[in-house]
């Protein structure tokens, strides 16, 4: 595990005071992070598709784990001790009889599912309808607790984060070992996830970039095998994980040389993160430092096509709230941050900056080390 | 766009026919393999929970994406001309009313998502309540489709594959550059990621593996900073991408020496996938694989912790059909399987072996270059 037990319990026991609030019996959890979150299960078995795996944490005690019997050993390791298990894949009843056991088991009759934006629901959809037959109700929302609770990282969280951050800050600095007036775009990005494992990474279950001149297209494409060439802008933008922990902020660089404007537009994004930085302190809103920066990039035009300017982060790349204007979540102490702003610059072209930051009592500090105002050229 | 266009036409074709026979208007299509199938959308941006994406596929016509607008311009690049998109997030109507306009319009009265095992719906649970409602009807299953049109793999998408086993074939036999006595378990993951990478891999999504005094406990933990030790049994198993598809294979080594017995059980290994291979033809099952394995590992338990004795394998790291008793998937040229019989060798440890194969007209063809019945010595 991560980190001591006591972690987990403390989040248990935050849950548990939620909970109460809202009339909740239990919590029905399907997804990795959502298991991460209670128990400590870290495991990248969780890209296969095959096999459900479920948490009930109940309005008291400790939760229950409902896994195949091939989690059990690694189940096993974590402070969770009611393991209950199934040879999953199982054709005739995949889990769901043991899950609607357990939970009739407990007597809970009210059960929240994380229903709202940014979650699904990690099983088939058929099983899902079995198991409301067999509990005889409708499984409600959550009410927005894992949202809640995850949004707001511990000591202990920020201190992994700060790692993974770092990592990818020496994976940076080394990018002029890597990229260069014709080297493909896709050598670079294979060389980029090379370069974070060597610095420390675990894993990079994230990269995308973009490379053009004096702009790129988009922020999501993969690489293509065209070669860099003189002028162009090259992105990387990396979600690489410690200890299961992920960082998310991207470097700009320009190949062979960059224009003044080309230059002008990237000193403008490091403005925007500044004036967003300025303003980060706990009880301003995740609205006010989208408008800090939308007024920087576009002078205040309300959105773009990416829909937001930065997001919340964790065990996810993105994690609640997002900096747009309808999100008017109060920032707090703990809270850990991406500034994203980007910008045009003709053509269809586009840069784009971003920035990883911790919300602390005394204001805004950064996690990933701010990249300089003008790009290096390389 | 991995695949020339005519590639996915040709599959919307295969599932237009099959939604004919089931009654279906439209599939609706909300996983990143799901959309890639029919589009050939390619980009890591899935790691990201924040936003859905939706594809309709209609009984008559081409398909048409409802996407968040900062993937247009990457979809525009593919053969699908009608997408439709929304600045996600939107916390008021975060696509869902532009998805049931979109499904009116087309006159869809039934719809059918993926629902079965190995499946799930990626959108907020809440939302697809609301869709449910605007539509006025429950929407149901896919009765297979997806599963059946997947499970089948084109010539080209097994050419992609073949590349993905090659890099890791090639990634295996440098093993021995990274991993001896006194090399922690941690950094021999990371190193062997980075051969992967060095060997062409895109990505390198899933890596597990183990190490112990003869064996190891499961094949799903992370790695630990434990050094390795004389006589460990060293075990990577990794799913790496090459466009968009995986290889998935493992393989052991022994650190310094290995005894006999743990050799042995290693020959065993070799002998079930043999077994397997001398029956995996067009007509046999699924099942009948599991049990040319489970005869030669367990004697004929007839099952295990792990569930299955190998599975299909593509766009994801896993995929239909499993190797298990009930499985009575008759196999078709074209399947795409591992074989990954494992066996007990006392005090609660394991060995495990896998290999990817092709089903042909012919009879079953080795992806990835078979291990050795006696396992390599680092």
């Amino acid at each position: 595990m991560t980190f001591p037990a006591t972690e987990y319990q403390e989040r248990v026991g935050r849950a548990q005071v939620m909970m109460a609030q809202s009339g909740l019996d239990a919590l029905l959890l399907t997804t990795e992070p959502e298991l991460r979150y209670f128990t400590g299960f870290l495991t990248r078995f969780w890209e296969s598709p095959a096999r459900p795996w479920f948490l009930i944490v109940p309005a008291h005690g400790n939760p229950i784990a409902v896994i195949p019997s091939i989690g059990a050993a690694l189940m096993g390791q974590s402070w969770i001790s009611d393991i209950r298990t199934w040879r999953a894949p199982d054709y005739v009843d995949d889990g769901i009889g043991l899950l609607a056991e357990t939970i009739r088991e407990i007597g809970a009759k009210t059960i929240g599912i994380p229903d709202g934006i940014e979650t699904h629901l990690r099983m088939p959809i058929a099983d899902f309808r079995v198991l409301q037959g067999l509990l005889g109700s409708k499984i409600g929302g959550d009410a927005g607790i894992m949202r809640r609770l995850r949004m707001v990282k511990s000591e202990a969280e920020i201190a992994v984060i700060t790692r993974a951050c770092a990592v990818a800050n020496r994976a940076f600095a080394r990018v002029h070992e890597i990229a260069w007036v014709g080297v493909p775009l896709s050598e670079v990005f294979r060389k980029f996830q090379m370069l974070c494992l060597d610095e420390g990474a675990d894993w990079v279950p994230y990269l995308a970039g973009g490379a053009g001149q004096g702009g790129y297209g988009d922020v999501i494409s993969p690489a293509t095998d065209t070669p860099l060439k003189e002028g162009d802008v090259l992105m990387l933008d990396t979600g690489l994980v410690v200890d299961g922990y992920f960082c998310d902020f991207d470097r700009n660089f320009a190949i062979g040389s960059a224009s003044e404007a080309t230059q002008a537009a990237h000193e403008k994004l490091s403005d925007a993160v500044e004036a967003a930085m300025a303003i980060a302190k706990v009880g301003a809103t995740a609205a006010e430092l989208f408008h800090a920066m939308d007024r920087i990039v576009t002078g205040g035009a309300g959105g773009s096509d990416a829909g937001r300017l930065g997001h919340g982060l964790g065990m996810q790349l993105t994690e609640w709230p997002s900096l747009l204007p309808a999100d008017q979540t109060v920032l707090g102490a703990g809270m850990v941050l991406t500034l994203e702003p980007g910008i045009e610059v003709g053509g269809g072209l586009i840069l784009v900056g971003e920035e990883n930051i911790v919300i602390e009592e005394a204001g805004a500090r950064y996690l990933s080390k701010p990249a300089p105002r003008r790009m290096p050229v390389l």
